[in-house]
């Protein structure tokens, strides 16, 4: 039986291969969709799904869509224009393998073919909804980040919820959509939670590999301490949502927290 | 009272004010979308709609959302990786501008926001899937003319088919789709036809004006003489498809394809 990952690899393979023409495009855009990636954004969909008493079966498309977008965000980040990374994953970013035009395309093209998989979904327009938002707001991070104008404690928080946290959001938030909305609003603030954590960590990680040069990330403003401390904080936010929780999914949700809290020591 | 256009302007500028937040991302997107642009992908969807009985209010966010489409896929076009073009509709082109990070987001988000306001109306699930499947067909089409590798009819059609083809036909076949989707096939021709009118005429244009270098175009494969004969033969198309209909909208695209032919003389 195959495991929660390998369905998620499994079903972005089959949209990209639904149309069985071959193109550039197609082998440019499945060159950076597959076969990389942590896919933590759609797993943490499905496993929302999951613990609310959802399907996977019905959200394995919307899962699919949110990593799309992730990973569109990424060719363009690596642009020359961006961060300029020649290196992704382990191999050659989209541009460095096919050139910065193709790359462009290639984010435009995952981008559109994420709201065509939403879009070609009945019902649920809460949850496509908030994935777009997600999508939205994110950019509007990147955009700030890009633009940096003041080096404060709000814009940190408000560029980290935005650039790295509203995927996270989306992905709890739609989660919630797909199972049970009620909870919808409960499993925003643990996308809030998680996507902190996450970042909070990737600072860490980041200044030990020092790449941060001019940066404003959690370590540059606050140091190594108050981050390790604020990590705990979203840690214990995090596990304090869940604590209601029983289950396979709620299990493998409090593990990957662990594991994100835990990647730094 | 305003005209079609107005009301187009009018619209486009009330979902960039929604969001009262200030925000160079949204001076960016502004600048490209706002005040400029013939708006003929809009107002062929209103006409259509119009023309099988629907209503403009109800169609407005999807002509807007189609308009945020092609608006983004200029801004990425002019990029320095894509057409280089450092002016557009008068005034310098967003990279220009903004700089080129900023134009990739600027296009990201139009996309992005094309794809909520779409989300954000209630029901017509089959006009919201025209238009993103327009999308993609316009980025698969630029693909291809990007990587061009052999100069037949089959891949001048293929490419203008897509690249600028697919928008005009996701206009008509949404339109129809808003009001009679039993005429979606139907004005989906007309949108072939039209698309193939707006590309032969723009590349008569484009040859007076001297900038066609080594580009595949109707007038570069085909010359002047055989263009002008497609050219009445596609005018013929779109105008037989308009024969049985009357009223202001019916007379109103008897006119713009007249304009479309006639723009050459």
């Amino acid at each position: 039986m195959m495991c929660r990952t390998e369905r998620i690899e499994q079903a972005l393979r089959t949209y990209m291969t639904e149309d069985a023409s071959a193109s550039l495009l197609k082998e440019s855009m499945s060159y950076s969709l597959l076969d990389g990636g942590k896919r933590i954004r759609p797993q943490l969909l499905l496993l929302i799904t999951e613990m609310l008493g959802g399907k996977e079966d019905e959200a394995m498309p919307f899962a699919c869509a949110l990593e799309m977008i992730h990973c569109y965000s990424l060719v363009h980040d690596d642009l020359p224009a961006m961060d300029n990374d020649a290196m992704r994953r382990g191999k050659l970013s989209c541009h460095a393998r096919f050139g910065e035009g193709n790359a462009i395309l290639v984010g435009d093209a995952l981008l559109t073919k994420a709201g065509m998989l939403l879009l070609a979904q009945d019902g649920h327009d809460e949850a496509k909804r908030a994935i777009f938002e997600g999508a939205y707001a994110m950019v509007s991070g990147q955009s700030d980040d890009l633009n940096l104008k003041e080096r404060t404690a709000e814009t940190l928080e408000r560029i980290h919820l935005n650039k790295t946290g509203a995927l996270f959001r989306a992905a709890c938030t739609a989660g919630a959509y797909l199972s049970d909305p009620a909870k919808a609003e409960t499993m925003r603030e643990f996308g809030d939670a998680i996507g902190l954590l996450f970042q909070m960590t990737d600072d860490l990680l980041d200044e030990e590999k020092d790449r941060l040069e001019d940066k404003l990330t959690y370590v540059t403003f606050y140091g190594r301490e108050v981050t390790k401390a604020c990590i705990e904080t979203e840690y214990k936010r995090a596990d304090a949502i869940l604590a209601p929780y029983a289950g396979e999914a709620a299990e493998t949700l409090r593990n990957l927290i662990q594991l994100l809290r835990s990647r730094t020591y």
